[in-house]
């Protein structure tokens, strides 16, 4: 680590009247080494290696002087030298304290190469998320279990069984599915992966399920040896409701041995405010990866779940655009997903994507088993340039035109 | 655990036209068992334990229809049945999906004593820290150092000596000083502790010196330890960087045998919306209680970082007032405090509070020390009911006196 090593912070902060220049400056001194101008000269050389640099000001000042509508975006470089290499001390220093002073928003981070590089990111990444698959040519299909609280094993094997034999890549368990004495972790991994085995001989495809890791924090690493140990291949973890530091620990253990996919639970308390929080592509895109997530998922722009399309996006590229040595971590929107919309979330999030759906898998008329074909049949479609409506009509794709009559195509 | 054993959480649902009674129905629904009316009766009987109930529906509607405006509080009982004893589960049954779902914020929530009897609390709470400094006639006074990234051992010692010179109860790190090789953990607690002892040699008085812990979630404990071994009577930690069932651990650990305080770093992303996020009271009161903090620091109304003393004084209850058989967490509301607020910290807060200072210490006009002898006249001044331009004249209270004339008294 050199000392001009730093990370650099933007934040978003909105004023009618500041002086955004001033405040720029007050952040750069108060988050680093806390006072300045009261310093004696030989004190200034010693601290000027920790001090923080304002990088860049950008005020924008409303056309129409609508109150509350003048904000500034501003850049703070922020020495490494002041913060161990973790997360929860580079938040601390760059948004701890002044995550409370007033209408202000942290939209990103540039870490430094010496600080990514006590992070590994992803074990496996996009790529090595397809090679486990071993599926290369086509975005990656998700399914979600349509209800899971106080069903059996029984119940559940059942499900999966369905969900697995039309055609799904990855099923996921509900983020809401802890310990319970009806589905326990190990029992509901034998079962579920006892199904996969099963369908497997029926299709010839291969299946990651993301089993849901929970329970106390410093139990999680051994609950996660455990389900991998009786079989699970993948994880499913809700790090918002842990801390990033906690994914960054489990994703660097060489015992698990497994890709684990992130879900946004609790993202929405911080994330969908203009003027307080952090950014989606922040704090679901970059702060994953970094973190270790394989695969992240994010409120899709089809749903009722209500994020801007220009955050989703942001948040795609934030996983797959080079950063640092990292893998890419693949992209999963979700909510609202039936095969319809194939075509638009491949032109929206290109090839690289995983298209996730609940309702639209369980819900298709023919059930579940026809939901997972239709969006087989939706994929290969886009893929080859054949309009939905053609496909449909296509000897053997009933499940394709059944969805297409029940949710209809959007193309916009 | 009885079936019947419930937690209880209250939203705050901003929507110009939805029909709240069936929102709240959906989310009770969606939340727990994912669908009922389509369910078998036979079915209904099974799944009915792990229903969710909706308590209430209190629809505001506005006066004056301004958009934005109209509103509903809504409770939804969650069985515990669902979900396992940790705070992870709790919050991602009750906000993990439905905080994406479009505005809506976790005002409260009333766990059941089944769920609270997994959390032990505070191990010291507002009793057993009074016990620890021998003061139970008057509130506390905490000062935080002025300056220290980038600063030796040597330069906080002297800083350290001068505020327990000044009379101060406890003395926390600055939540920014993380393991470095200037001030390493063990260092700085062997030589802050000398300072302390030096002082109470003078002093008589009693300290506790809150330092910072920080590192990798997974060697906090460790990290804990290693510091008490060294002498450290205190930790100071920023929850909401690691998660609340992290201090939870923490604080259940019987190893970590010193209070904790809970520092509020990255709570703005959370509080100040209306329409996202958590409220104050419930983010900085109710769950770091439940979690173990021992102290908890939240902005205080008089400074400029903002909160309405609604809030403010919301928090301070939800520390102080009965909650399961758990103990009392101290209330510091900080920033902004100088001697002349004394009277109006104890009119607003009573006398169970830490008075909490950082420039209104350092920044008087005759030094640190006499910055907090002048805090320690101004509470014993409010503590005998005698005004504080009164107090400053009488003889020995000139560090009051020019307190007063820095900052003047603020009355309300």
């Amino acid at each position: 680590m050199t000392t001009s090593s730093v990370c650099i912070a933007t934040y978003r902060a909105y004023d009618d009247k500041a002086d955004f220049h001033k405040k720029a400056h007050s952040i750069a001194v108060g988050l680093t080494v806390g006072s300045w101008t009261e310093l004696p000269q030989a004190k200034k050389e010693e601290m000027e290696k920790h001090l923080g640099k304002v990088v860049s000001v950008a005020v924008h000042e409303p056309d129409d002087a609508l109150p509350g509508s003048r904000y500034a975006d501003i850049a703070i470089a922020y020495p490494d030298l002041n913060f161990s290499r973790d997360l929860p001390a580079l938040l601390v220093t760059v948004f701890g304290k002044l995550s409370m002073d007033g209408r202000i928003k942290l939209m990103d981070l540039d870490v430094s190469e010496s600080f990514a590089s006590a992070f590994p990111g992803p074990k496996f990444g996009l790529q090595g998320v397809r090679q486990l698959l071993g599926v290369h040519d086509r975005p990656l299909l998700m399914s979600i279990f349509k209800s899971v609280v106080g069903h059996d094993l029984a119940n559940l094997k059942e499900q999966f069984y369905r969900q697995a034999m039309g055609g799904v890549d990855l099923i996921k368990d509900d983020e809401i599915l802890f310990e319970n004495p009806l589905t326990p972790l190990e029992k509901r991994v034998e079962t579920c992966m006892a199904a996969a085995r099963q369908a497997e001989e029926q299709t010839g495809q291969k299946l990651l399920y993301a089993v849901n890791l929970t329970g106390p924090t410093s139990r999680l690493a051994d609950n996660a040896r455990r389900a991998i140990a009786a079989g699970a291949n993948a994880l499913l973890f809700n790090v918002l409701a842990y801390g990033y530091d906690v994914l960054h620990e489990l994703s660097s253990d060489p015992s698990i041995s497994v890709p684990i996919a992130a879900h946004p639970a609790m993202a929405g308390a911080i994330y969908p405010s203009p003027h307080y929080g952090m950014s989606a592509s922040l704090l679901l895109g970059k702060l994953m990866r970094l973190s270790g997530a394989d695969l992240v998922l994010f409120p899709s722009p089809y749903g009722s779940v209500v994020m801007p399309k220009a955050e989703n996006l942001a948040i795609k590229e934030a996983l797959l655009q080079p950063l640092h040595n990292l893998r890419t971590s693949l992209p999963v929107p979700s909510a609202g997903i039936h095969p319809g919309l194939v075509p638009l979330i491949l032109q929206d999030f290109g090839h690289e994507v995983v298209v996730n759906a609940g309702g639209g898998i369980h819900g298709h008329p023919m059930g579940t088993e026809a939901g997972g074909s239709a969006f087989r049949q939706a994929i290969a479609a886009a893929m080859n340039g054949v309009p939905l409506e053609e496909a449909a009509s296509q000897v053997g794709h009933a499940p394709l035109k059944a969805a297409i009559e029940a949710w209809g195509i959007k193309t916009s």
